[in-house]
C-alpha cells in the first residue's frame, strides 16, 4: 500500500530519534525545568529573533489549542476560527469543555479574512452575546493553504481595531514556511501574532509541541494552566531534547520542505493526467477532484482520507505527504492514475 | 410612546400579583418543598396528561436551558438548535460555559427540520468530532413561528432514528398554543418532547419557568443539578404561587391568546396599509418591513427593537405584542404608518 | 407549630410587596437597566459612601456567590473559605461546577483568620498546585457570629500581603450590622472588601440580592458573566423596586434588628431556663445545647432544624429568628423548654 | 550528586527504548487504532484476566485521572479522596477544572478506610450538597504504601453499600504489586475497581500510562471524552509499542521489584544507622526523620525533596528509588549519614 493518509503515522525523524537515544540516561529534572527544555526554549527564541517570549512544551496539539486558549480568555469570551478550523472540528469539542463558545464563520477555503472577522462582530453587539476575543488561524491551514504576510498583516490590524488577540495553530508550520509562494518567516511570527505553536508532532518530532507566547500580558501563569489541563509532562526533558535535534541546522524547515516537495511532485503528476483539484495545491495536503471509479481503485492500492465535495461523476479526495514520504511513492501513485 | 419592543417589561398579571399578595405571609417550607409548589405541579401533570412527569420551577429561561441541558448530556455530547435560537445567541453563551458545544443549523425561518438534523450527523461521525446527542426547539420561535404537530412529530421521528433526545423551549409556549393554525396542545407535548418548559416570564408571571422532565432517564438527580447552576430558590414557592395562579382557570393560555389577537390586529392594520412582512406574522413577535424614513419616524413614537434585514430603501423591524398590550396601543401605532 | 427553621419561609416584607404591586404595571426596559434598578443602585453607592461601586442585582445567593467569584478568578484559581461557608457545603458544588477550587479551612467556630490564610498559603508553592486568589467570607457567619472591624481588617492586610482578593458574602448583612457588639458600619465595607454582596432574600426582600463589585479591576464585563450564568432577570425592575423599598428610610437595617431581638430574647430565656449554647449567641441563628428527650418534645410543637454537635444525653439545634418573627412565638416557646 | 529525587528523571528502560527505536519507521494508523496498541491492549486483559475490559492509553497521570473521573461523573457528583492523594494536591485543581469536587479527607497514613468515606457521607445527604460518587485511591500511595487485598475488597463492600464507583491510580503499581507483603496481583484489580490505570510514566516507560475500565457502564464514549480533554495522541502507536515492551517477561513488575529493593536496602542502612522514619518504609518512597544539621548536609550531595514534618531539631525527607537506581548510589549515600 501507498500511504498517503496523514503525516503523522511514523514516529520520530532518525535524527530527533538519535537526540532521545544519546540522552535517555541522563537524568533530569521534571516538568520541563530542565536543560534541555531551556536550551530548546532558548534557540526557538533566537529563531523568532524575540527574546522575552515564554516557551513551553505541550506533548499535542488539541491539548496545546485548548490549553492556550483557556488560559488567554475569561469565561465569557469565544474564539473567532474558520469552520474548516481543527478547533471547531476534530477536538471533539475541547474548546466548548473548557467553557468558550467558537464563532464558526464559513469561509471559501479554509483563511479566515478580516470581513470574516467584521461580521461576526456585528452580531455581538452586547452581554446578551458571548465577546470575542481571540482569533485562531491554522497556518497552513486543514485546507493545505497558507497565509502570506500580507494577509497575516491585514488580520493583525483588524484585531489591533476590535481589542482581539490572535493565536496561531502551526501544527504545520514547517511546511507552511518552506513552501513555493510563502514569504513569512519565523521571524514576522511573533511581530504578528500573541500566540502559536510550532507544530512538532506532523513536522519531524516523535510528538510534542512548543507553545510560544508573546503578549505579556498573557504570560502570567501559564505554567499552572498547563498543568490543569495535564500538559506538563512528568519527563517533559523529552520535549526539549526533541525540539533542540529538530531546530538545529535548520532540520525543521528542510522536513516541511522534503513533504512539499513531495507534495509538488504529486500534485504536478496529477495535473499532469487531467485532473483537476478543489483547492490549488500549496502545501502537503492537496485535494484532486477523480472519476469516482478511479477512487474506488485507488482504495485498493492506495492509504488516503476523502474529501466533503463530490458531483455526480466525480469526488475530491484528501493526499498527504511527509517528511518520510519517498519519491518512489509519488511516482508509483502516479502510475494508477 | 407605544411599547411593542418586548414581552416581558410589565411586572406580573393582576391575578398572579394577587396570588402573591395572599400568601405573601404564609409559612412555607423552601427550595420549591411547599404546598404551591406541590399543587402547581400536579395542576401541569394534570394539564399534560402525563402523571409521571418531574415538574420544577426555575426563576428564568437562560438558567433553565442551560441547567436542563447540562443536567441532560455527557461532556462530550453537543446540541442541535437553529442558528436563531436563543440558546445560540442571546445567552451570552451560557451552554458552552457548562462545556457543551452547540451545533449551529443556519434555517430559512428559524425552525428546525429533520433535514438539517440529518446534515449535522454526516459531519459528526467519530470521536474526533463532538456527539449531538439533543436538538433544541422553541415554540414559537424566535422569528414568531409555531411549530405544526406534525413537524414535531416528524423531528421526533428524525431524534428516534438517530438517538437523540428533544428539549423544547415554551419561553412563548402560551403564544404558540394559542394562534390561529396551531394545532398542537399541551397533551401532545409529552409525548413528543423528553423534556420542555412552560415560560412564564413572558406569559404573565412575575417571573419564572416550569421545567418539564418526562423522559425517565432525565430525571434523576434533577434537583442538583438545579441547585448548582443556582436555580433553586430558597422561597421556590414564589414559583409555586404564580404558577398555580397562571393556571387557574385556563389564564396562561387566554393570556397568550390576547397577546396573539393584538399581534394579529397589528399585521392585519400594517398589511392594510400596504406592506409586507419578512417573515409571515403567526404569532406575538411580527417583522414587517417598513421604507427606512418611516422606520425613523417611528423611532420618536414607538419603542421596539430592529431586525437584521435591511435593503437599500427598506428596513425589517420586530414588533412584539404581549398579555398587556392594549388595543388602542395598536390602533394608534397604526396611525403612526 | 412554631416557626424558627430558618428566615425565608415568608414572602416579602409589607412595603417591599407594596412597592412591587404599585410599580407592577409601570413598562421598565428589561435586564436591570430600568429607572428603579438605577436609583437602588445609586442609593446602595450612597448607603456605602462609594460612587464608584458597580452594583448588580441577581435572584439568589449560590448565583451570587458562583457568578462573582468566577468573574473574578483564572482557571488555576483556587478561593479560600472557613469550611463550614455556604459555598463549601450548600452550593452542591456550584463554585467547583465554574472550575474552581474551594480550600476549606477548618475553623473553630466557623469564622476565618489571618493565621487560616497563611497555612493554605503554606502547601501552595508553585504551579503544581492551584493558586489561591479570593477568600470568602460570610458576615455574619452561617454559625450566626460576625467579624468585628478589626478583625475584618486584619483579614484585608493579609490579603494584601499575599495578593489576595476579598469578597464578603452579606446574605445576612442586615443582622449583622445591627447587632449588639458590632462596630462594621455599610461604609466600611467598601473599604475593606474588593467585593461584597447586599443580601436580600434573608433579609425583607421577596427575593433578590444586590452584588457590590468596588476593586477596579474586577469590574469588567460583569454583565456578560451574569448573564452567562443565568443571573440575568428579563424583568431586573422587579429587583431594583424591592431593594429601593428596602433601602428607604434604614428599612434593611431595621429588619436585621428585630430578627436579632427575636434571637436575643429566645437566648435569654433559654439561658435563664439553665440551658446553655454552643456557639455563644450573637445573631438570628443560636445554637442550644438541649437533653435529647426536650428535643424530640420540641419536634412536636416547633419547626427548626439540627446542628451536628451531640454528646451522649444531650444535642445542639439551630434555632432562627427573621424579620417576621413574633414576640409572642418567642415567648410561646420558651413555655415549652 | 546522588540522585533520590523522584522516579521520572530517566528516558525509558532500554528495552522499552529499543522497542521505540525498531518500529520508529513502521507505519501505524492514528489515535491508538493501531496494531501496537491492539496487541498490547490484548495483552492487559490477559494480565488481569479481564477479557471485557477496555484498555486505552494516555500520555499522563494528571491526564488520565482528571479524564477517567470526569468522564465517570455527571456535573453534581464529587470525588472522596484521602487528602494527600495526587488529585487533591499536585494536580493544580484539574478535577475541579472539570466541574467537579473533592471530598478531601484527612488521613492519618494517606490511605481511604471504609469509615472515611462513611464520614463524608454523613454530610452528604441532599441536593444542596454535592453526590459522592466514586472513591480515588492510589496504590501504592503517595505516602509510599499499599493497600492489601482485605484493605481493597473492605473498600469494595463500602462502596457497594453506598452506591459507589472505585478508582486505583496506579502510577506506580509495579511496586504496590511487588513489595514485601504485598498480597495484591494485576488479577484481582478488575474484580475489586471499577476502573484503574497501570502507569508506565514511574515505571520504565518514556512515558504513558494504561487506563483499564472495567465496570461496563462507564465505557461509553471513552475515546470522545479522551479526545476533548486532550489525551487521544495521534501517535498512539508509541503508546503501544511502549506497553508492550513494558509487558513482555514481566519487565514491569521487575522494575518495580528493583526500585522496591533499592529502598529496602536505603531504609535498612538508615535504621541501622538509629535513625527512625515518619511513614514505614513500605515501597519505593521512604521518609526518615533526620537531625536538620544532617538534613543541610545531604543536601549538598544529594538529590531529594522535604516532607512537610518537622520538630525542633528534626526533620522528615523524601527519598525515592526507581528502576534506574543502582545499589552503587545507596551504599554511598549510606556512608553520608
Amino acid at each position: 500500500m501507498i500511504f498517503l493518509k496523514n503525516d503523522y503515522s511514523l514516529g520520530a525523524h532518525p535524527k530527533v530519534l538519535d537526540a532521545l537515544i544519546e540522552t535517555n540516561m541522563t537524568l533530569a529534572d521534571g516538568y520541563c525545568e530542565d536543560e534541555f527544555c531551556y536550551r530548546a526554549a532558548d534557540q526557538i527564541r533566537q529563531l523568532i529573533d524575540c527574546p522575552d517570549a515564554d516557551v513551553h512544551f505541550l506533548p499535542g496539539g488539541t491539548q496545546t489549542n485548548m490549553t492556550a486558549l483557556a488560559a488567554f480568555l475569561r469565561p465569557h469570551h469565544s474564539v473567532i476560527s474558520a469552520d474548516t478550523g481543527h478547533i471547531c472540528v476534530h477536538e471533539t469539542g475541547a474548546i466548548e469543555a473548557t467553557g468558550h463558545k467558537i464563532n464558526h464563520v464559513p469561509t471559501e477555503d479554509g483563511k479566515l479574512r478580516p470581513e470574516d472577522i467584521e461580521e461576526v462582530l456585528i452580531f455581538h453587539e452586547d452581554e446578551h452575546y458571548v465577546k470575542p476575543r481571540i482569533i485562531y488561524l491554522s497556518n497552513s491551514t486543514e485546507t493545505g493553504l497558507i497565509y502570506k504576510k500580507g494577509e497575516l498583516l491585514a488580520l493583525r490590524k483588524a484585531c489591533d481595531e476590535h481589542g482581539l488577540l490572535m493565536y496561531l495553530d502551526g501544527a504545520r508550520l514547517a511546511m507552511a514556511l518552506t513552501t513555493e509562494g510563502n514569504d513569512l518567516s519565523f521571524k514576522d511570527l511573533p511581530k504578528i501574532a500573541d500566540a502559536f505553536y510550532i507544530g512538532g508532532t506532523k513536522c519531524g518530532a516523535m510528538f510534542g509541541e512548543a507553545l510560544v507566547i508573546v503578549n505579556d500580558q498573557l504570560k502570567e501563569d501559564a505554567r499552572f494552566l498547563i498543568k490543569q489541563r495535564g500538559g506538563l509532562m512528568a519527563k517533559g526533558r523529552l520535549l526539549g531534547v526533541q525540539f533542540e535535534a529538530l531546530l538545529k541546522d535548520d532540520l525543521y524547515l528542510q522536513l516541511g520542505a522534503h513533504a512539499n516537495r513531495m507534495a509538488k511532485l504529486l500534485a504536478d503528476g496529477i495535473r499532469a493526467k487531467g485532473y483537476d483539484f478543489v483547492i490549488p495545491p500549496q502545501t502537503n495536503l492537496i485535494f484532486p477532484l477523480f472519476p469516482k471509479g478511479l477512487v474506488a481503485e485507488l482504495k485498493e492500492k492506495v492509504m488516503f482520507e476523502g474529501w466533503p465535495y463530490v458531483t455526480e461523476t466525480h469526488e475530491a479526495i484528501r493526499l498527504v505527504t511527509s517528511w518520510g514520504t519517498e519519491e518512489r511513492e509519488i511516482k508509483e501513485f502516479l502510475t494508477l492514475i
